[in-house]
């Protein structure tokens, strides 16, 4: 197993996140899973980009969070035009609520667990 | 069904946000439910603690997102004894891998869907 899969490999701070908390409707989920996969792969060729954590529960919901070189690339990013246009179908169709916070990262730091026989205890 | 259940009702930027990306151990299930548990009331105590998100995924893939007033409520947190204590066993127990980044949010904006007839189409 990959200790460090679905984490994004970012390199050391300032960098800028988008977190995207939300809740999804039960509204239109192949809709939804083809456009969130789009979505991501669009952004994966924006300039800037750095990486993204995603993870959603059984109740729908949701954080995402994408990562930033700048400001500038997080600003390209929101203006894009598949970008918006999927972007509004999420507004009136997708989800319950959302809430987007964008942040500035000022420290990092991580750990991957090398013993994992289990006998720390 | 209250649509912003689970969000946390931050104030109007700036403020700070502790990003938590974490995949569990599949060890001590019990011992780390009934930490988390306890994690989040000695946050919610905490001078400065405006909110948190949170959400795992049934693969063990987790992001936790804390929010804080300014830079001295995050480090005072970060030293808060029952914290620590905690931590540290997180970080040699529960976690296969985690991530902590510190960030200034500077922007923020939110949308409750009002009509989910869902005539939308």
């Amino acid at each position: 197993m990959d200790e460090t899969a679905g984490f994004a490999r970012t390199p050391k701070p300032p960098y800028y996140a988008a977190i995207f908390t939300s809740r999804r409707s039960e509204q239109d989920p192949l809709g939804y899973a083809e456009a969130a996969q789009r979505m991501l792969e669009v952004a994966a060729r924006q300039r800037g980009f750095l990486g993204v954590e995603t993870v959603r529960d059984a109740s729908g919901f949701g954080i995402t969070v994408s990562y930033w070189s700048d400001e500038a690339a997080i600003a390209a990013w929101k203006h894009e035009g598949e970008h918006t246009a999927i972007r509004e179908r999420g507004r009136w169709l997708w989800y319950r609520h959302f809430e987007v916070r964008v942040a500035r990262v000022e420290r990092a730091y991580g750990q991957t667990r090398v013993d994992l026989r289990g006998d720390h205890e």
